[in-house]
C-alpha cells in the first residue's frame, strides 16, 4: 500500500508533465515513508534531453537537500529508469528504486527507442547492491504511456 | 592529429576542473573539426553528482545551441563516459564519441567505483549505431587520474 501511495504521486507528476508540454514521467524521493522531493520530465520545455524526471529529481534534491539526505532515500518513478537515470541513481547512492511501467513495456508502446540495458541490468553490473522493486500499479503506469504516445 | 588536438583541450578542461575543486574530467563538442562547446566536471562545486563533464556539455549545449546542432557533433572526452553520460549521449543523438582514458583504467586507479557497463557496451545495446574511438593519448589521459586520485 505504501508503494502504491507514492507511485500514485509519480503518476500525478507524469500527468502534470503532459499538461506543461513534456513527456509523461514523474519521480519522488522517499525517506521514512515521507516524500521529501518530487520532479517531473522537462525535456521539451527546457530544450534539454537530459531533463528526465529522475535526473531532475537527483540533481535538484542533491543541490537543495544535500547528498547525505538523498543517499538515505528510495526513488519512486512512474517508469523504470533509462541507462542515463540509472547511472545518476548509482552516483547518488540512492537506497533503492521502485518503478511503475517496466522499460520493455515502454519500448513496445513507442517502438524501441529507449536504451537497453535498463536499470536492473545497470545496477547488477555496478559495485553496489541496489534493490529494485516493480512493477507497481503496472496497468495504470502503462495506460499513461498508451494514451500519450502515438501508435508506432 | 585532429583527434589529439581536440583531446588536449579536454585534458586542459580536466586540469581546470581540479583547479576549481572538481574532479578531472573535460569534454568538448566538435562539428566540422571545430569545437562548438566545452564543459568540465562540476560535481563538487555544484553539490550535484550528475554534473559530469559530458552531461554538463550535452545539457548546456542543447539549451544554448539547440538539439539539431548537438546532433551534428562528435563528443570528445578525457575519459570514457560512464553509464549516465552514455545515456545522455544516446538521447542527444551525438554522432560518435572519442575518449582518452578507458573506463577500466580509471577503475584500476581509484578502485572499482565506476559503473560497468561503460559506454561501448551501452551503445552496443542501444537502437542506434554509435561509433566510439579510443583510447587517444592514453598515457596522458591516465596520468591526469594517477596524479589526482589517492591510491586505493
Amino acid at each position: 500500500m505504501t508503494h502504491e501511495k507514492h507511485m500514485r504521486v509519480c503518476f500525478e507528476l507524469a500527468e502534470n508533465a503532459i499538461q506543461l508540454g513534456n513527456e509523461p514521467f514523474g519521480a519522488v524521493l522517499v525517506k521514512d515513508d515521507q516524500i521529501l522531493f518530487q520532479a517531473e520530465n522537462s525535456v521539451n520545455t527546457d530544450n534539454d534531453c537530459t531533463r528526465h524526471a529522475e535526473l531532475n529529481l537527483i540533481s535538484r534534491a542533491s543541490q537543495q537537500l544535500g547528498a547525505g539526505v538523498v543517499a538515505q532515500c528510495w526513488l519512486y518513478t512512474s517508469t523504470e529508469p533509462c541507462a542515463m537515470c540509472s547511472g545518476a541513481i548509482h552516483w547518488a547512492n540512492i537506497k533503492g528504486v521502485v518503478y511503475g511501467c517496466p522499460a520493455y513495456k515502454l519500448d513496445e508502446i513507442f517502438g524501441s527507442q529507449t536504451i537497453i540495458p535498463a536499470c536492473i541490468e545497470i545496477f547488477a553490473r555496478g559495485t553496489k547492491s541496489l534493490p529494485t522493486i516493480g512493477p507497481i500499479l503496472e496497468a495504470e503506469a502503462i495506460a499513461i504511456h498508451q494514451h500519450y504516445w502515438p501508435t508506432p
